[in-house]
């Protein structure tokens, strides 16, 4: 690959974080084959706010509430909530997500993730997962970050169809259609 | 319904503890529509032991070990294994299995279930979950305890199709089609 010159590269970073604002700057390092000082650099020159503020600026922005279950019961953090819309949530691979002998992440933690995601994301009391079709596409790792997003695709009588894709910086490692039941008519 | 004689009702808890040697003497009761008590007697009578004993008859009697995963790794508690067959396990939903709002057991746990099985059925040092198509029948709740069964449908050369079907007595409540990746040649 030929180098990219010092401008391409941050115009190219300015796109990456506008479409992925949680990429953190080692998977940004990675992707751009610099060093993680050079990302650092780029980011003070175009005065890119660090990863922990760029999270805390969208989440401030619009976020609905949680209504279908207790924000606490959510698996990885909401960063971003539109009700029936979509959503957006991180998880980080801990040592209790992955196997001892390969410190792969297990299957039920990514899982769970985009599930709980897929509930979360219902305008709703009552939402309870029917059926789903899930991929699991590469082998997560131990301290990696896992952006999971959520996108309402149709919203039938009784049922929603969720879309969820989970990323680890720009890498599709799972997909997942969820059908959620909900019942509009029990409120509170 | 008729009500069934005696004998017509201790041949059918005969048959269906043979069937499914896992369930409780209250899932029996309401299966007969007669009382614990009544259920006790019978088991007595027939010298059928109780769920304590025949649990640990099936495990004693023959059970390959597990090889995909560590045994602690699985989720719940196997009752019975033959590597690259079939597999049983069980899991009592208990409150940390639950949403705090209505008791029922959250999917990621049922899926935990039947995902660490169609692992630890695999022959295989090293078994990953490629992608599943899962259902859920009905809502779980605490105290319940799920029976999964797995068996294998399909060996091709580097991916085993597992079917995995979750009882709560003889109700299916969850069922689920997994593809996992083996790497036979990776062995330790």
């Amino acid at each position: 690959m030929a180098k990219r010159s010092k401008k391409e590269r941050q115009d190219l970073l300015l796109d990456t974080l506008k479409k992925n604002p949680f990429m953190t700057d080692e998977e940004l390092s990675e992707l751009f084959q610099v060093s993680v000082q050079t990302i650092r650099l780029d980011r003070l020159e175009k005065a890119i706010p660090e990863l922990r503020e760029r999270i805390k600026t969208v989440a401030e922005q619009n976020y609905d509430e949680v209504r279908s279950l207790l924000a606490h019961e959510v698996i990885g953090e909401i960063i971003d909530l539109q009700l029936d819309q979509s959503a957006i949530s991180i998880l980080d691979i801990r040592s209790e997500h992955v196997f001892t002998r390969n410190q792969i992440a297990r299957g039920h933690h990514l899982f769970a993730q985009a599930n709980s995601l897929a509930v979360a994301i219902i305008n709703d009391e009552l939402a309870l997962t029917a059926s789903a079709e899930i991929r699991f596409l590469r082998a997560v790792k131990l301290g990696e970050r896992v952006v999971a997003k959520a996108k309402v695709e149709e919203k039938a009588e009784d049922r929603t169809k969720v879309q969820v894709e989970s990323y680890i910086g720009e890498e599709l490692v799972f997909s997942g259609r969820f059908i959620v039941f909900r019942s509009d008519h029990q409120r509170t």
